[in-house]
């Protein structure tokens, strides 16, 4: 039995994304991966997100533990600000994308991390949302992100690597939604 | 002094949601959201996403604590499984977002729900972040919504609901998203 040092970097097993890599390119069935996500109402603004299992390497998986989210809305827009409100969980979700994709691809080429911050914000006017302006969007106008890196790499190549992001991809091409809705 | 009650319909204050509209109406500046999210990377897939404060009505609000969400994969995709995953957040937000849509222009309609609950799924092939194909796309190709509403209204009419979420919109419609980055 012959064993190879394990390669880690920005704290990501570099080995095991090759490999993944490598088995994906001849068996792009196993590429293919299903999230899910329930959630049920308590009242007004909050409501609880859970994300028990996926489907991913042609299995059904399971989390370690059953894992969620608690949204709400604060005191301003008519909620008891127990969470964040869905539009700051959707950036969050970005945030999180963008700096994951970076640290992954990143350590993919080489190129090692000492710290990643980013700060974000977006623009929502809700004369979409109540019906005020039939011509306003109800979702984010223009979201800004700055990422403050220390470590390899040039800014250009940051950038360019960051924008692999699937919530990038995402929120800035549209996604098909499909909904049903059942009377119980 | 006059005192009249307040309406609360599915634990929205119908009577302050509506006052809030009035006022939009005539004080569009009032309408403008501007939500802030900062990260910073622990390592690997971990990541922790903060929400401090917003801009809305015309002024700076803080939330009543810093709100956050760890994000992390499992160990699948090389995580070590502490959190959601960032298109998991994604969905979480998705969720949630038209939990309270429904839940609020349902109130200000004068329909009534006893109970929400919902399924979503979403597919996304990591041939597209991985590199190995390059006319795949990174981000959700589909996402499927399941709705189960106890209550008033017809499915169609809360369909229709359902589609003014914010998040909806910004997933199905293109988002500009400006990125800067900075080496420190």
């Amino acid at each position: 039995m012959i064993e190879t040092a394990e390669v880690i970097r920005n704290g990501v097993n570099v080995s095991k994304l090759g490999q993944m890599i490598s088995v994906i390119r001849h068996h792009p069935e196993l590429a293919r991966f299903t999230f899910r996500a329930r959630n049920r109402w308590n009242t007004g603004a909050r409501s609880l997100a859970t994300v028990d299992g996926f489907y991913g390497t042609s299995r059904e998986l399971r989390h370690d533990n059953p894992l969620t989210i608690q949204s709400d809305e604060p005191a301003a827009l008519l909620g008891e600000d127990t969470g964040m409100n869905p539009v700051e969980i959707a950036m969050a979700s970005l945030s999180a994308c963008m700096t994951t994709t970076l640290a992954y691809k990143a350590a993919g080429m080489g190129l090692e991390f000492e710290s990643i911050e980013s700060e974000f914000e977006g623009d929502i006017d809700a004369r979409g949302l109540t019906g005020v302006s039939s011509d306003t969007r109800t979702g984010y106008q223009e979201i800004r992100v700055k990422f403050y890196v220390k470590g390899d790499g040039d800014p250009k190549t940051i950038e360019e690597l960051i924008k692999h992001s699937p919530v990038y991809d995402s929120l800035t091409n549209p996604v098909t939604i499909r909904i049903e809705v059942a009377k119980v």
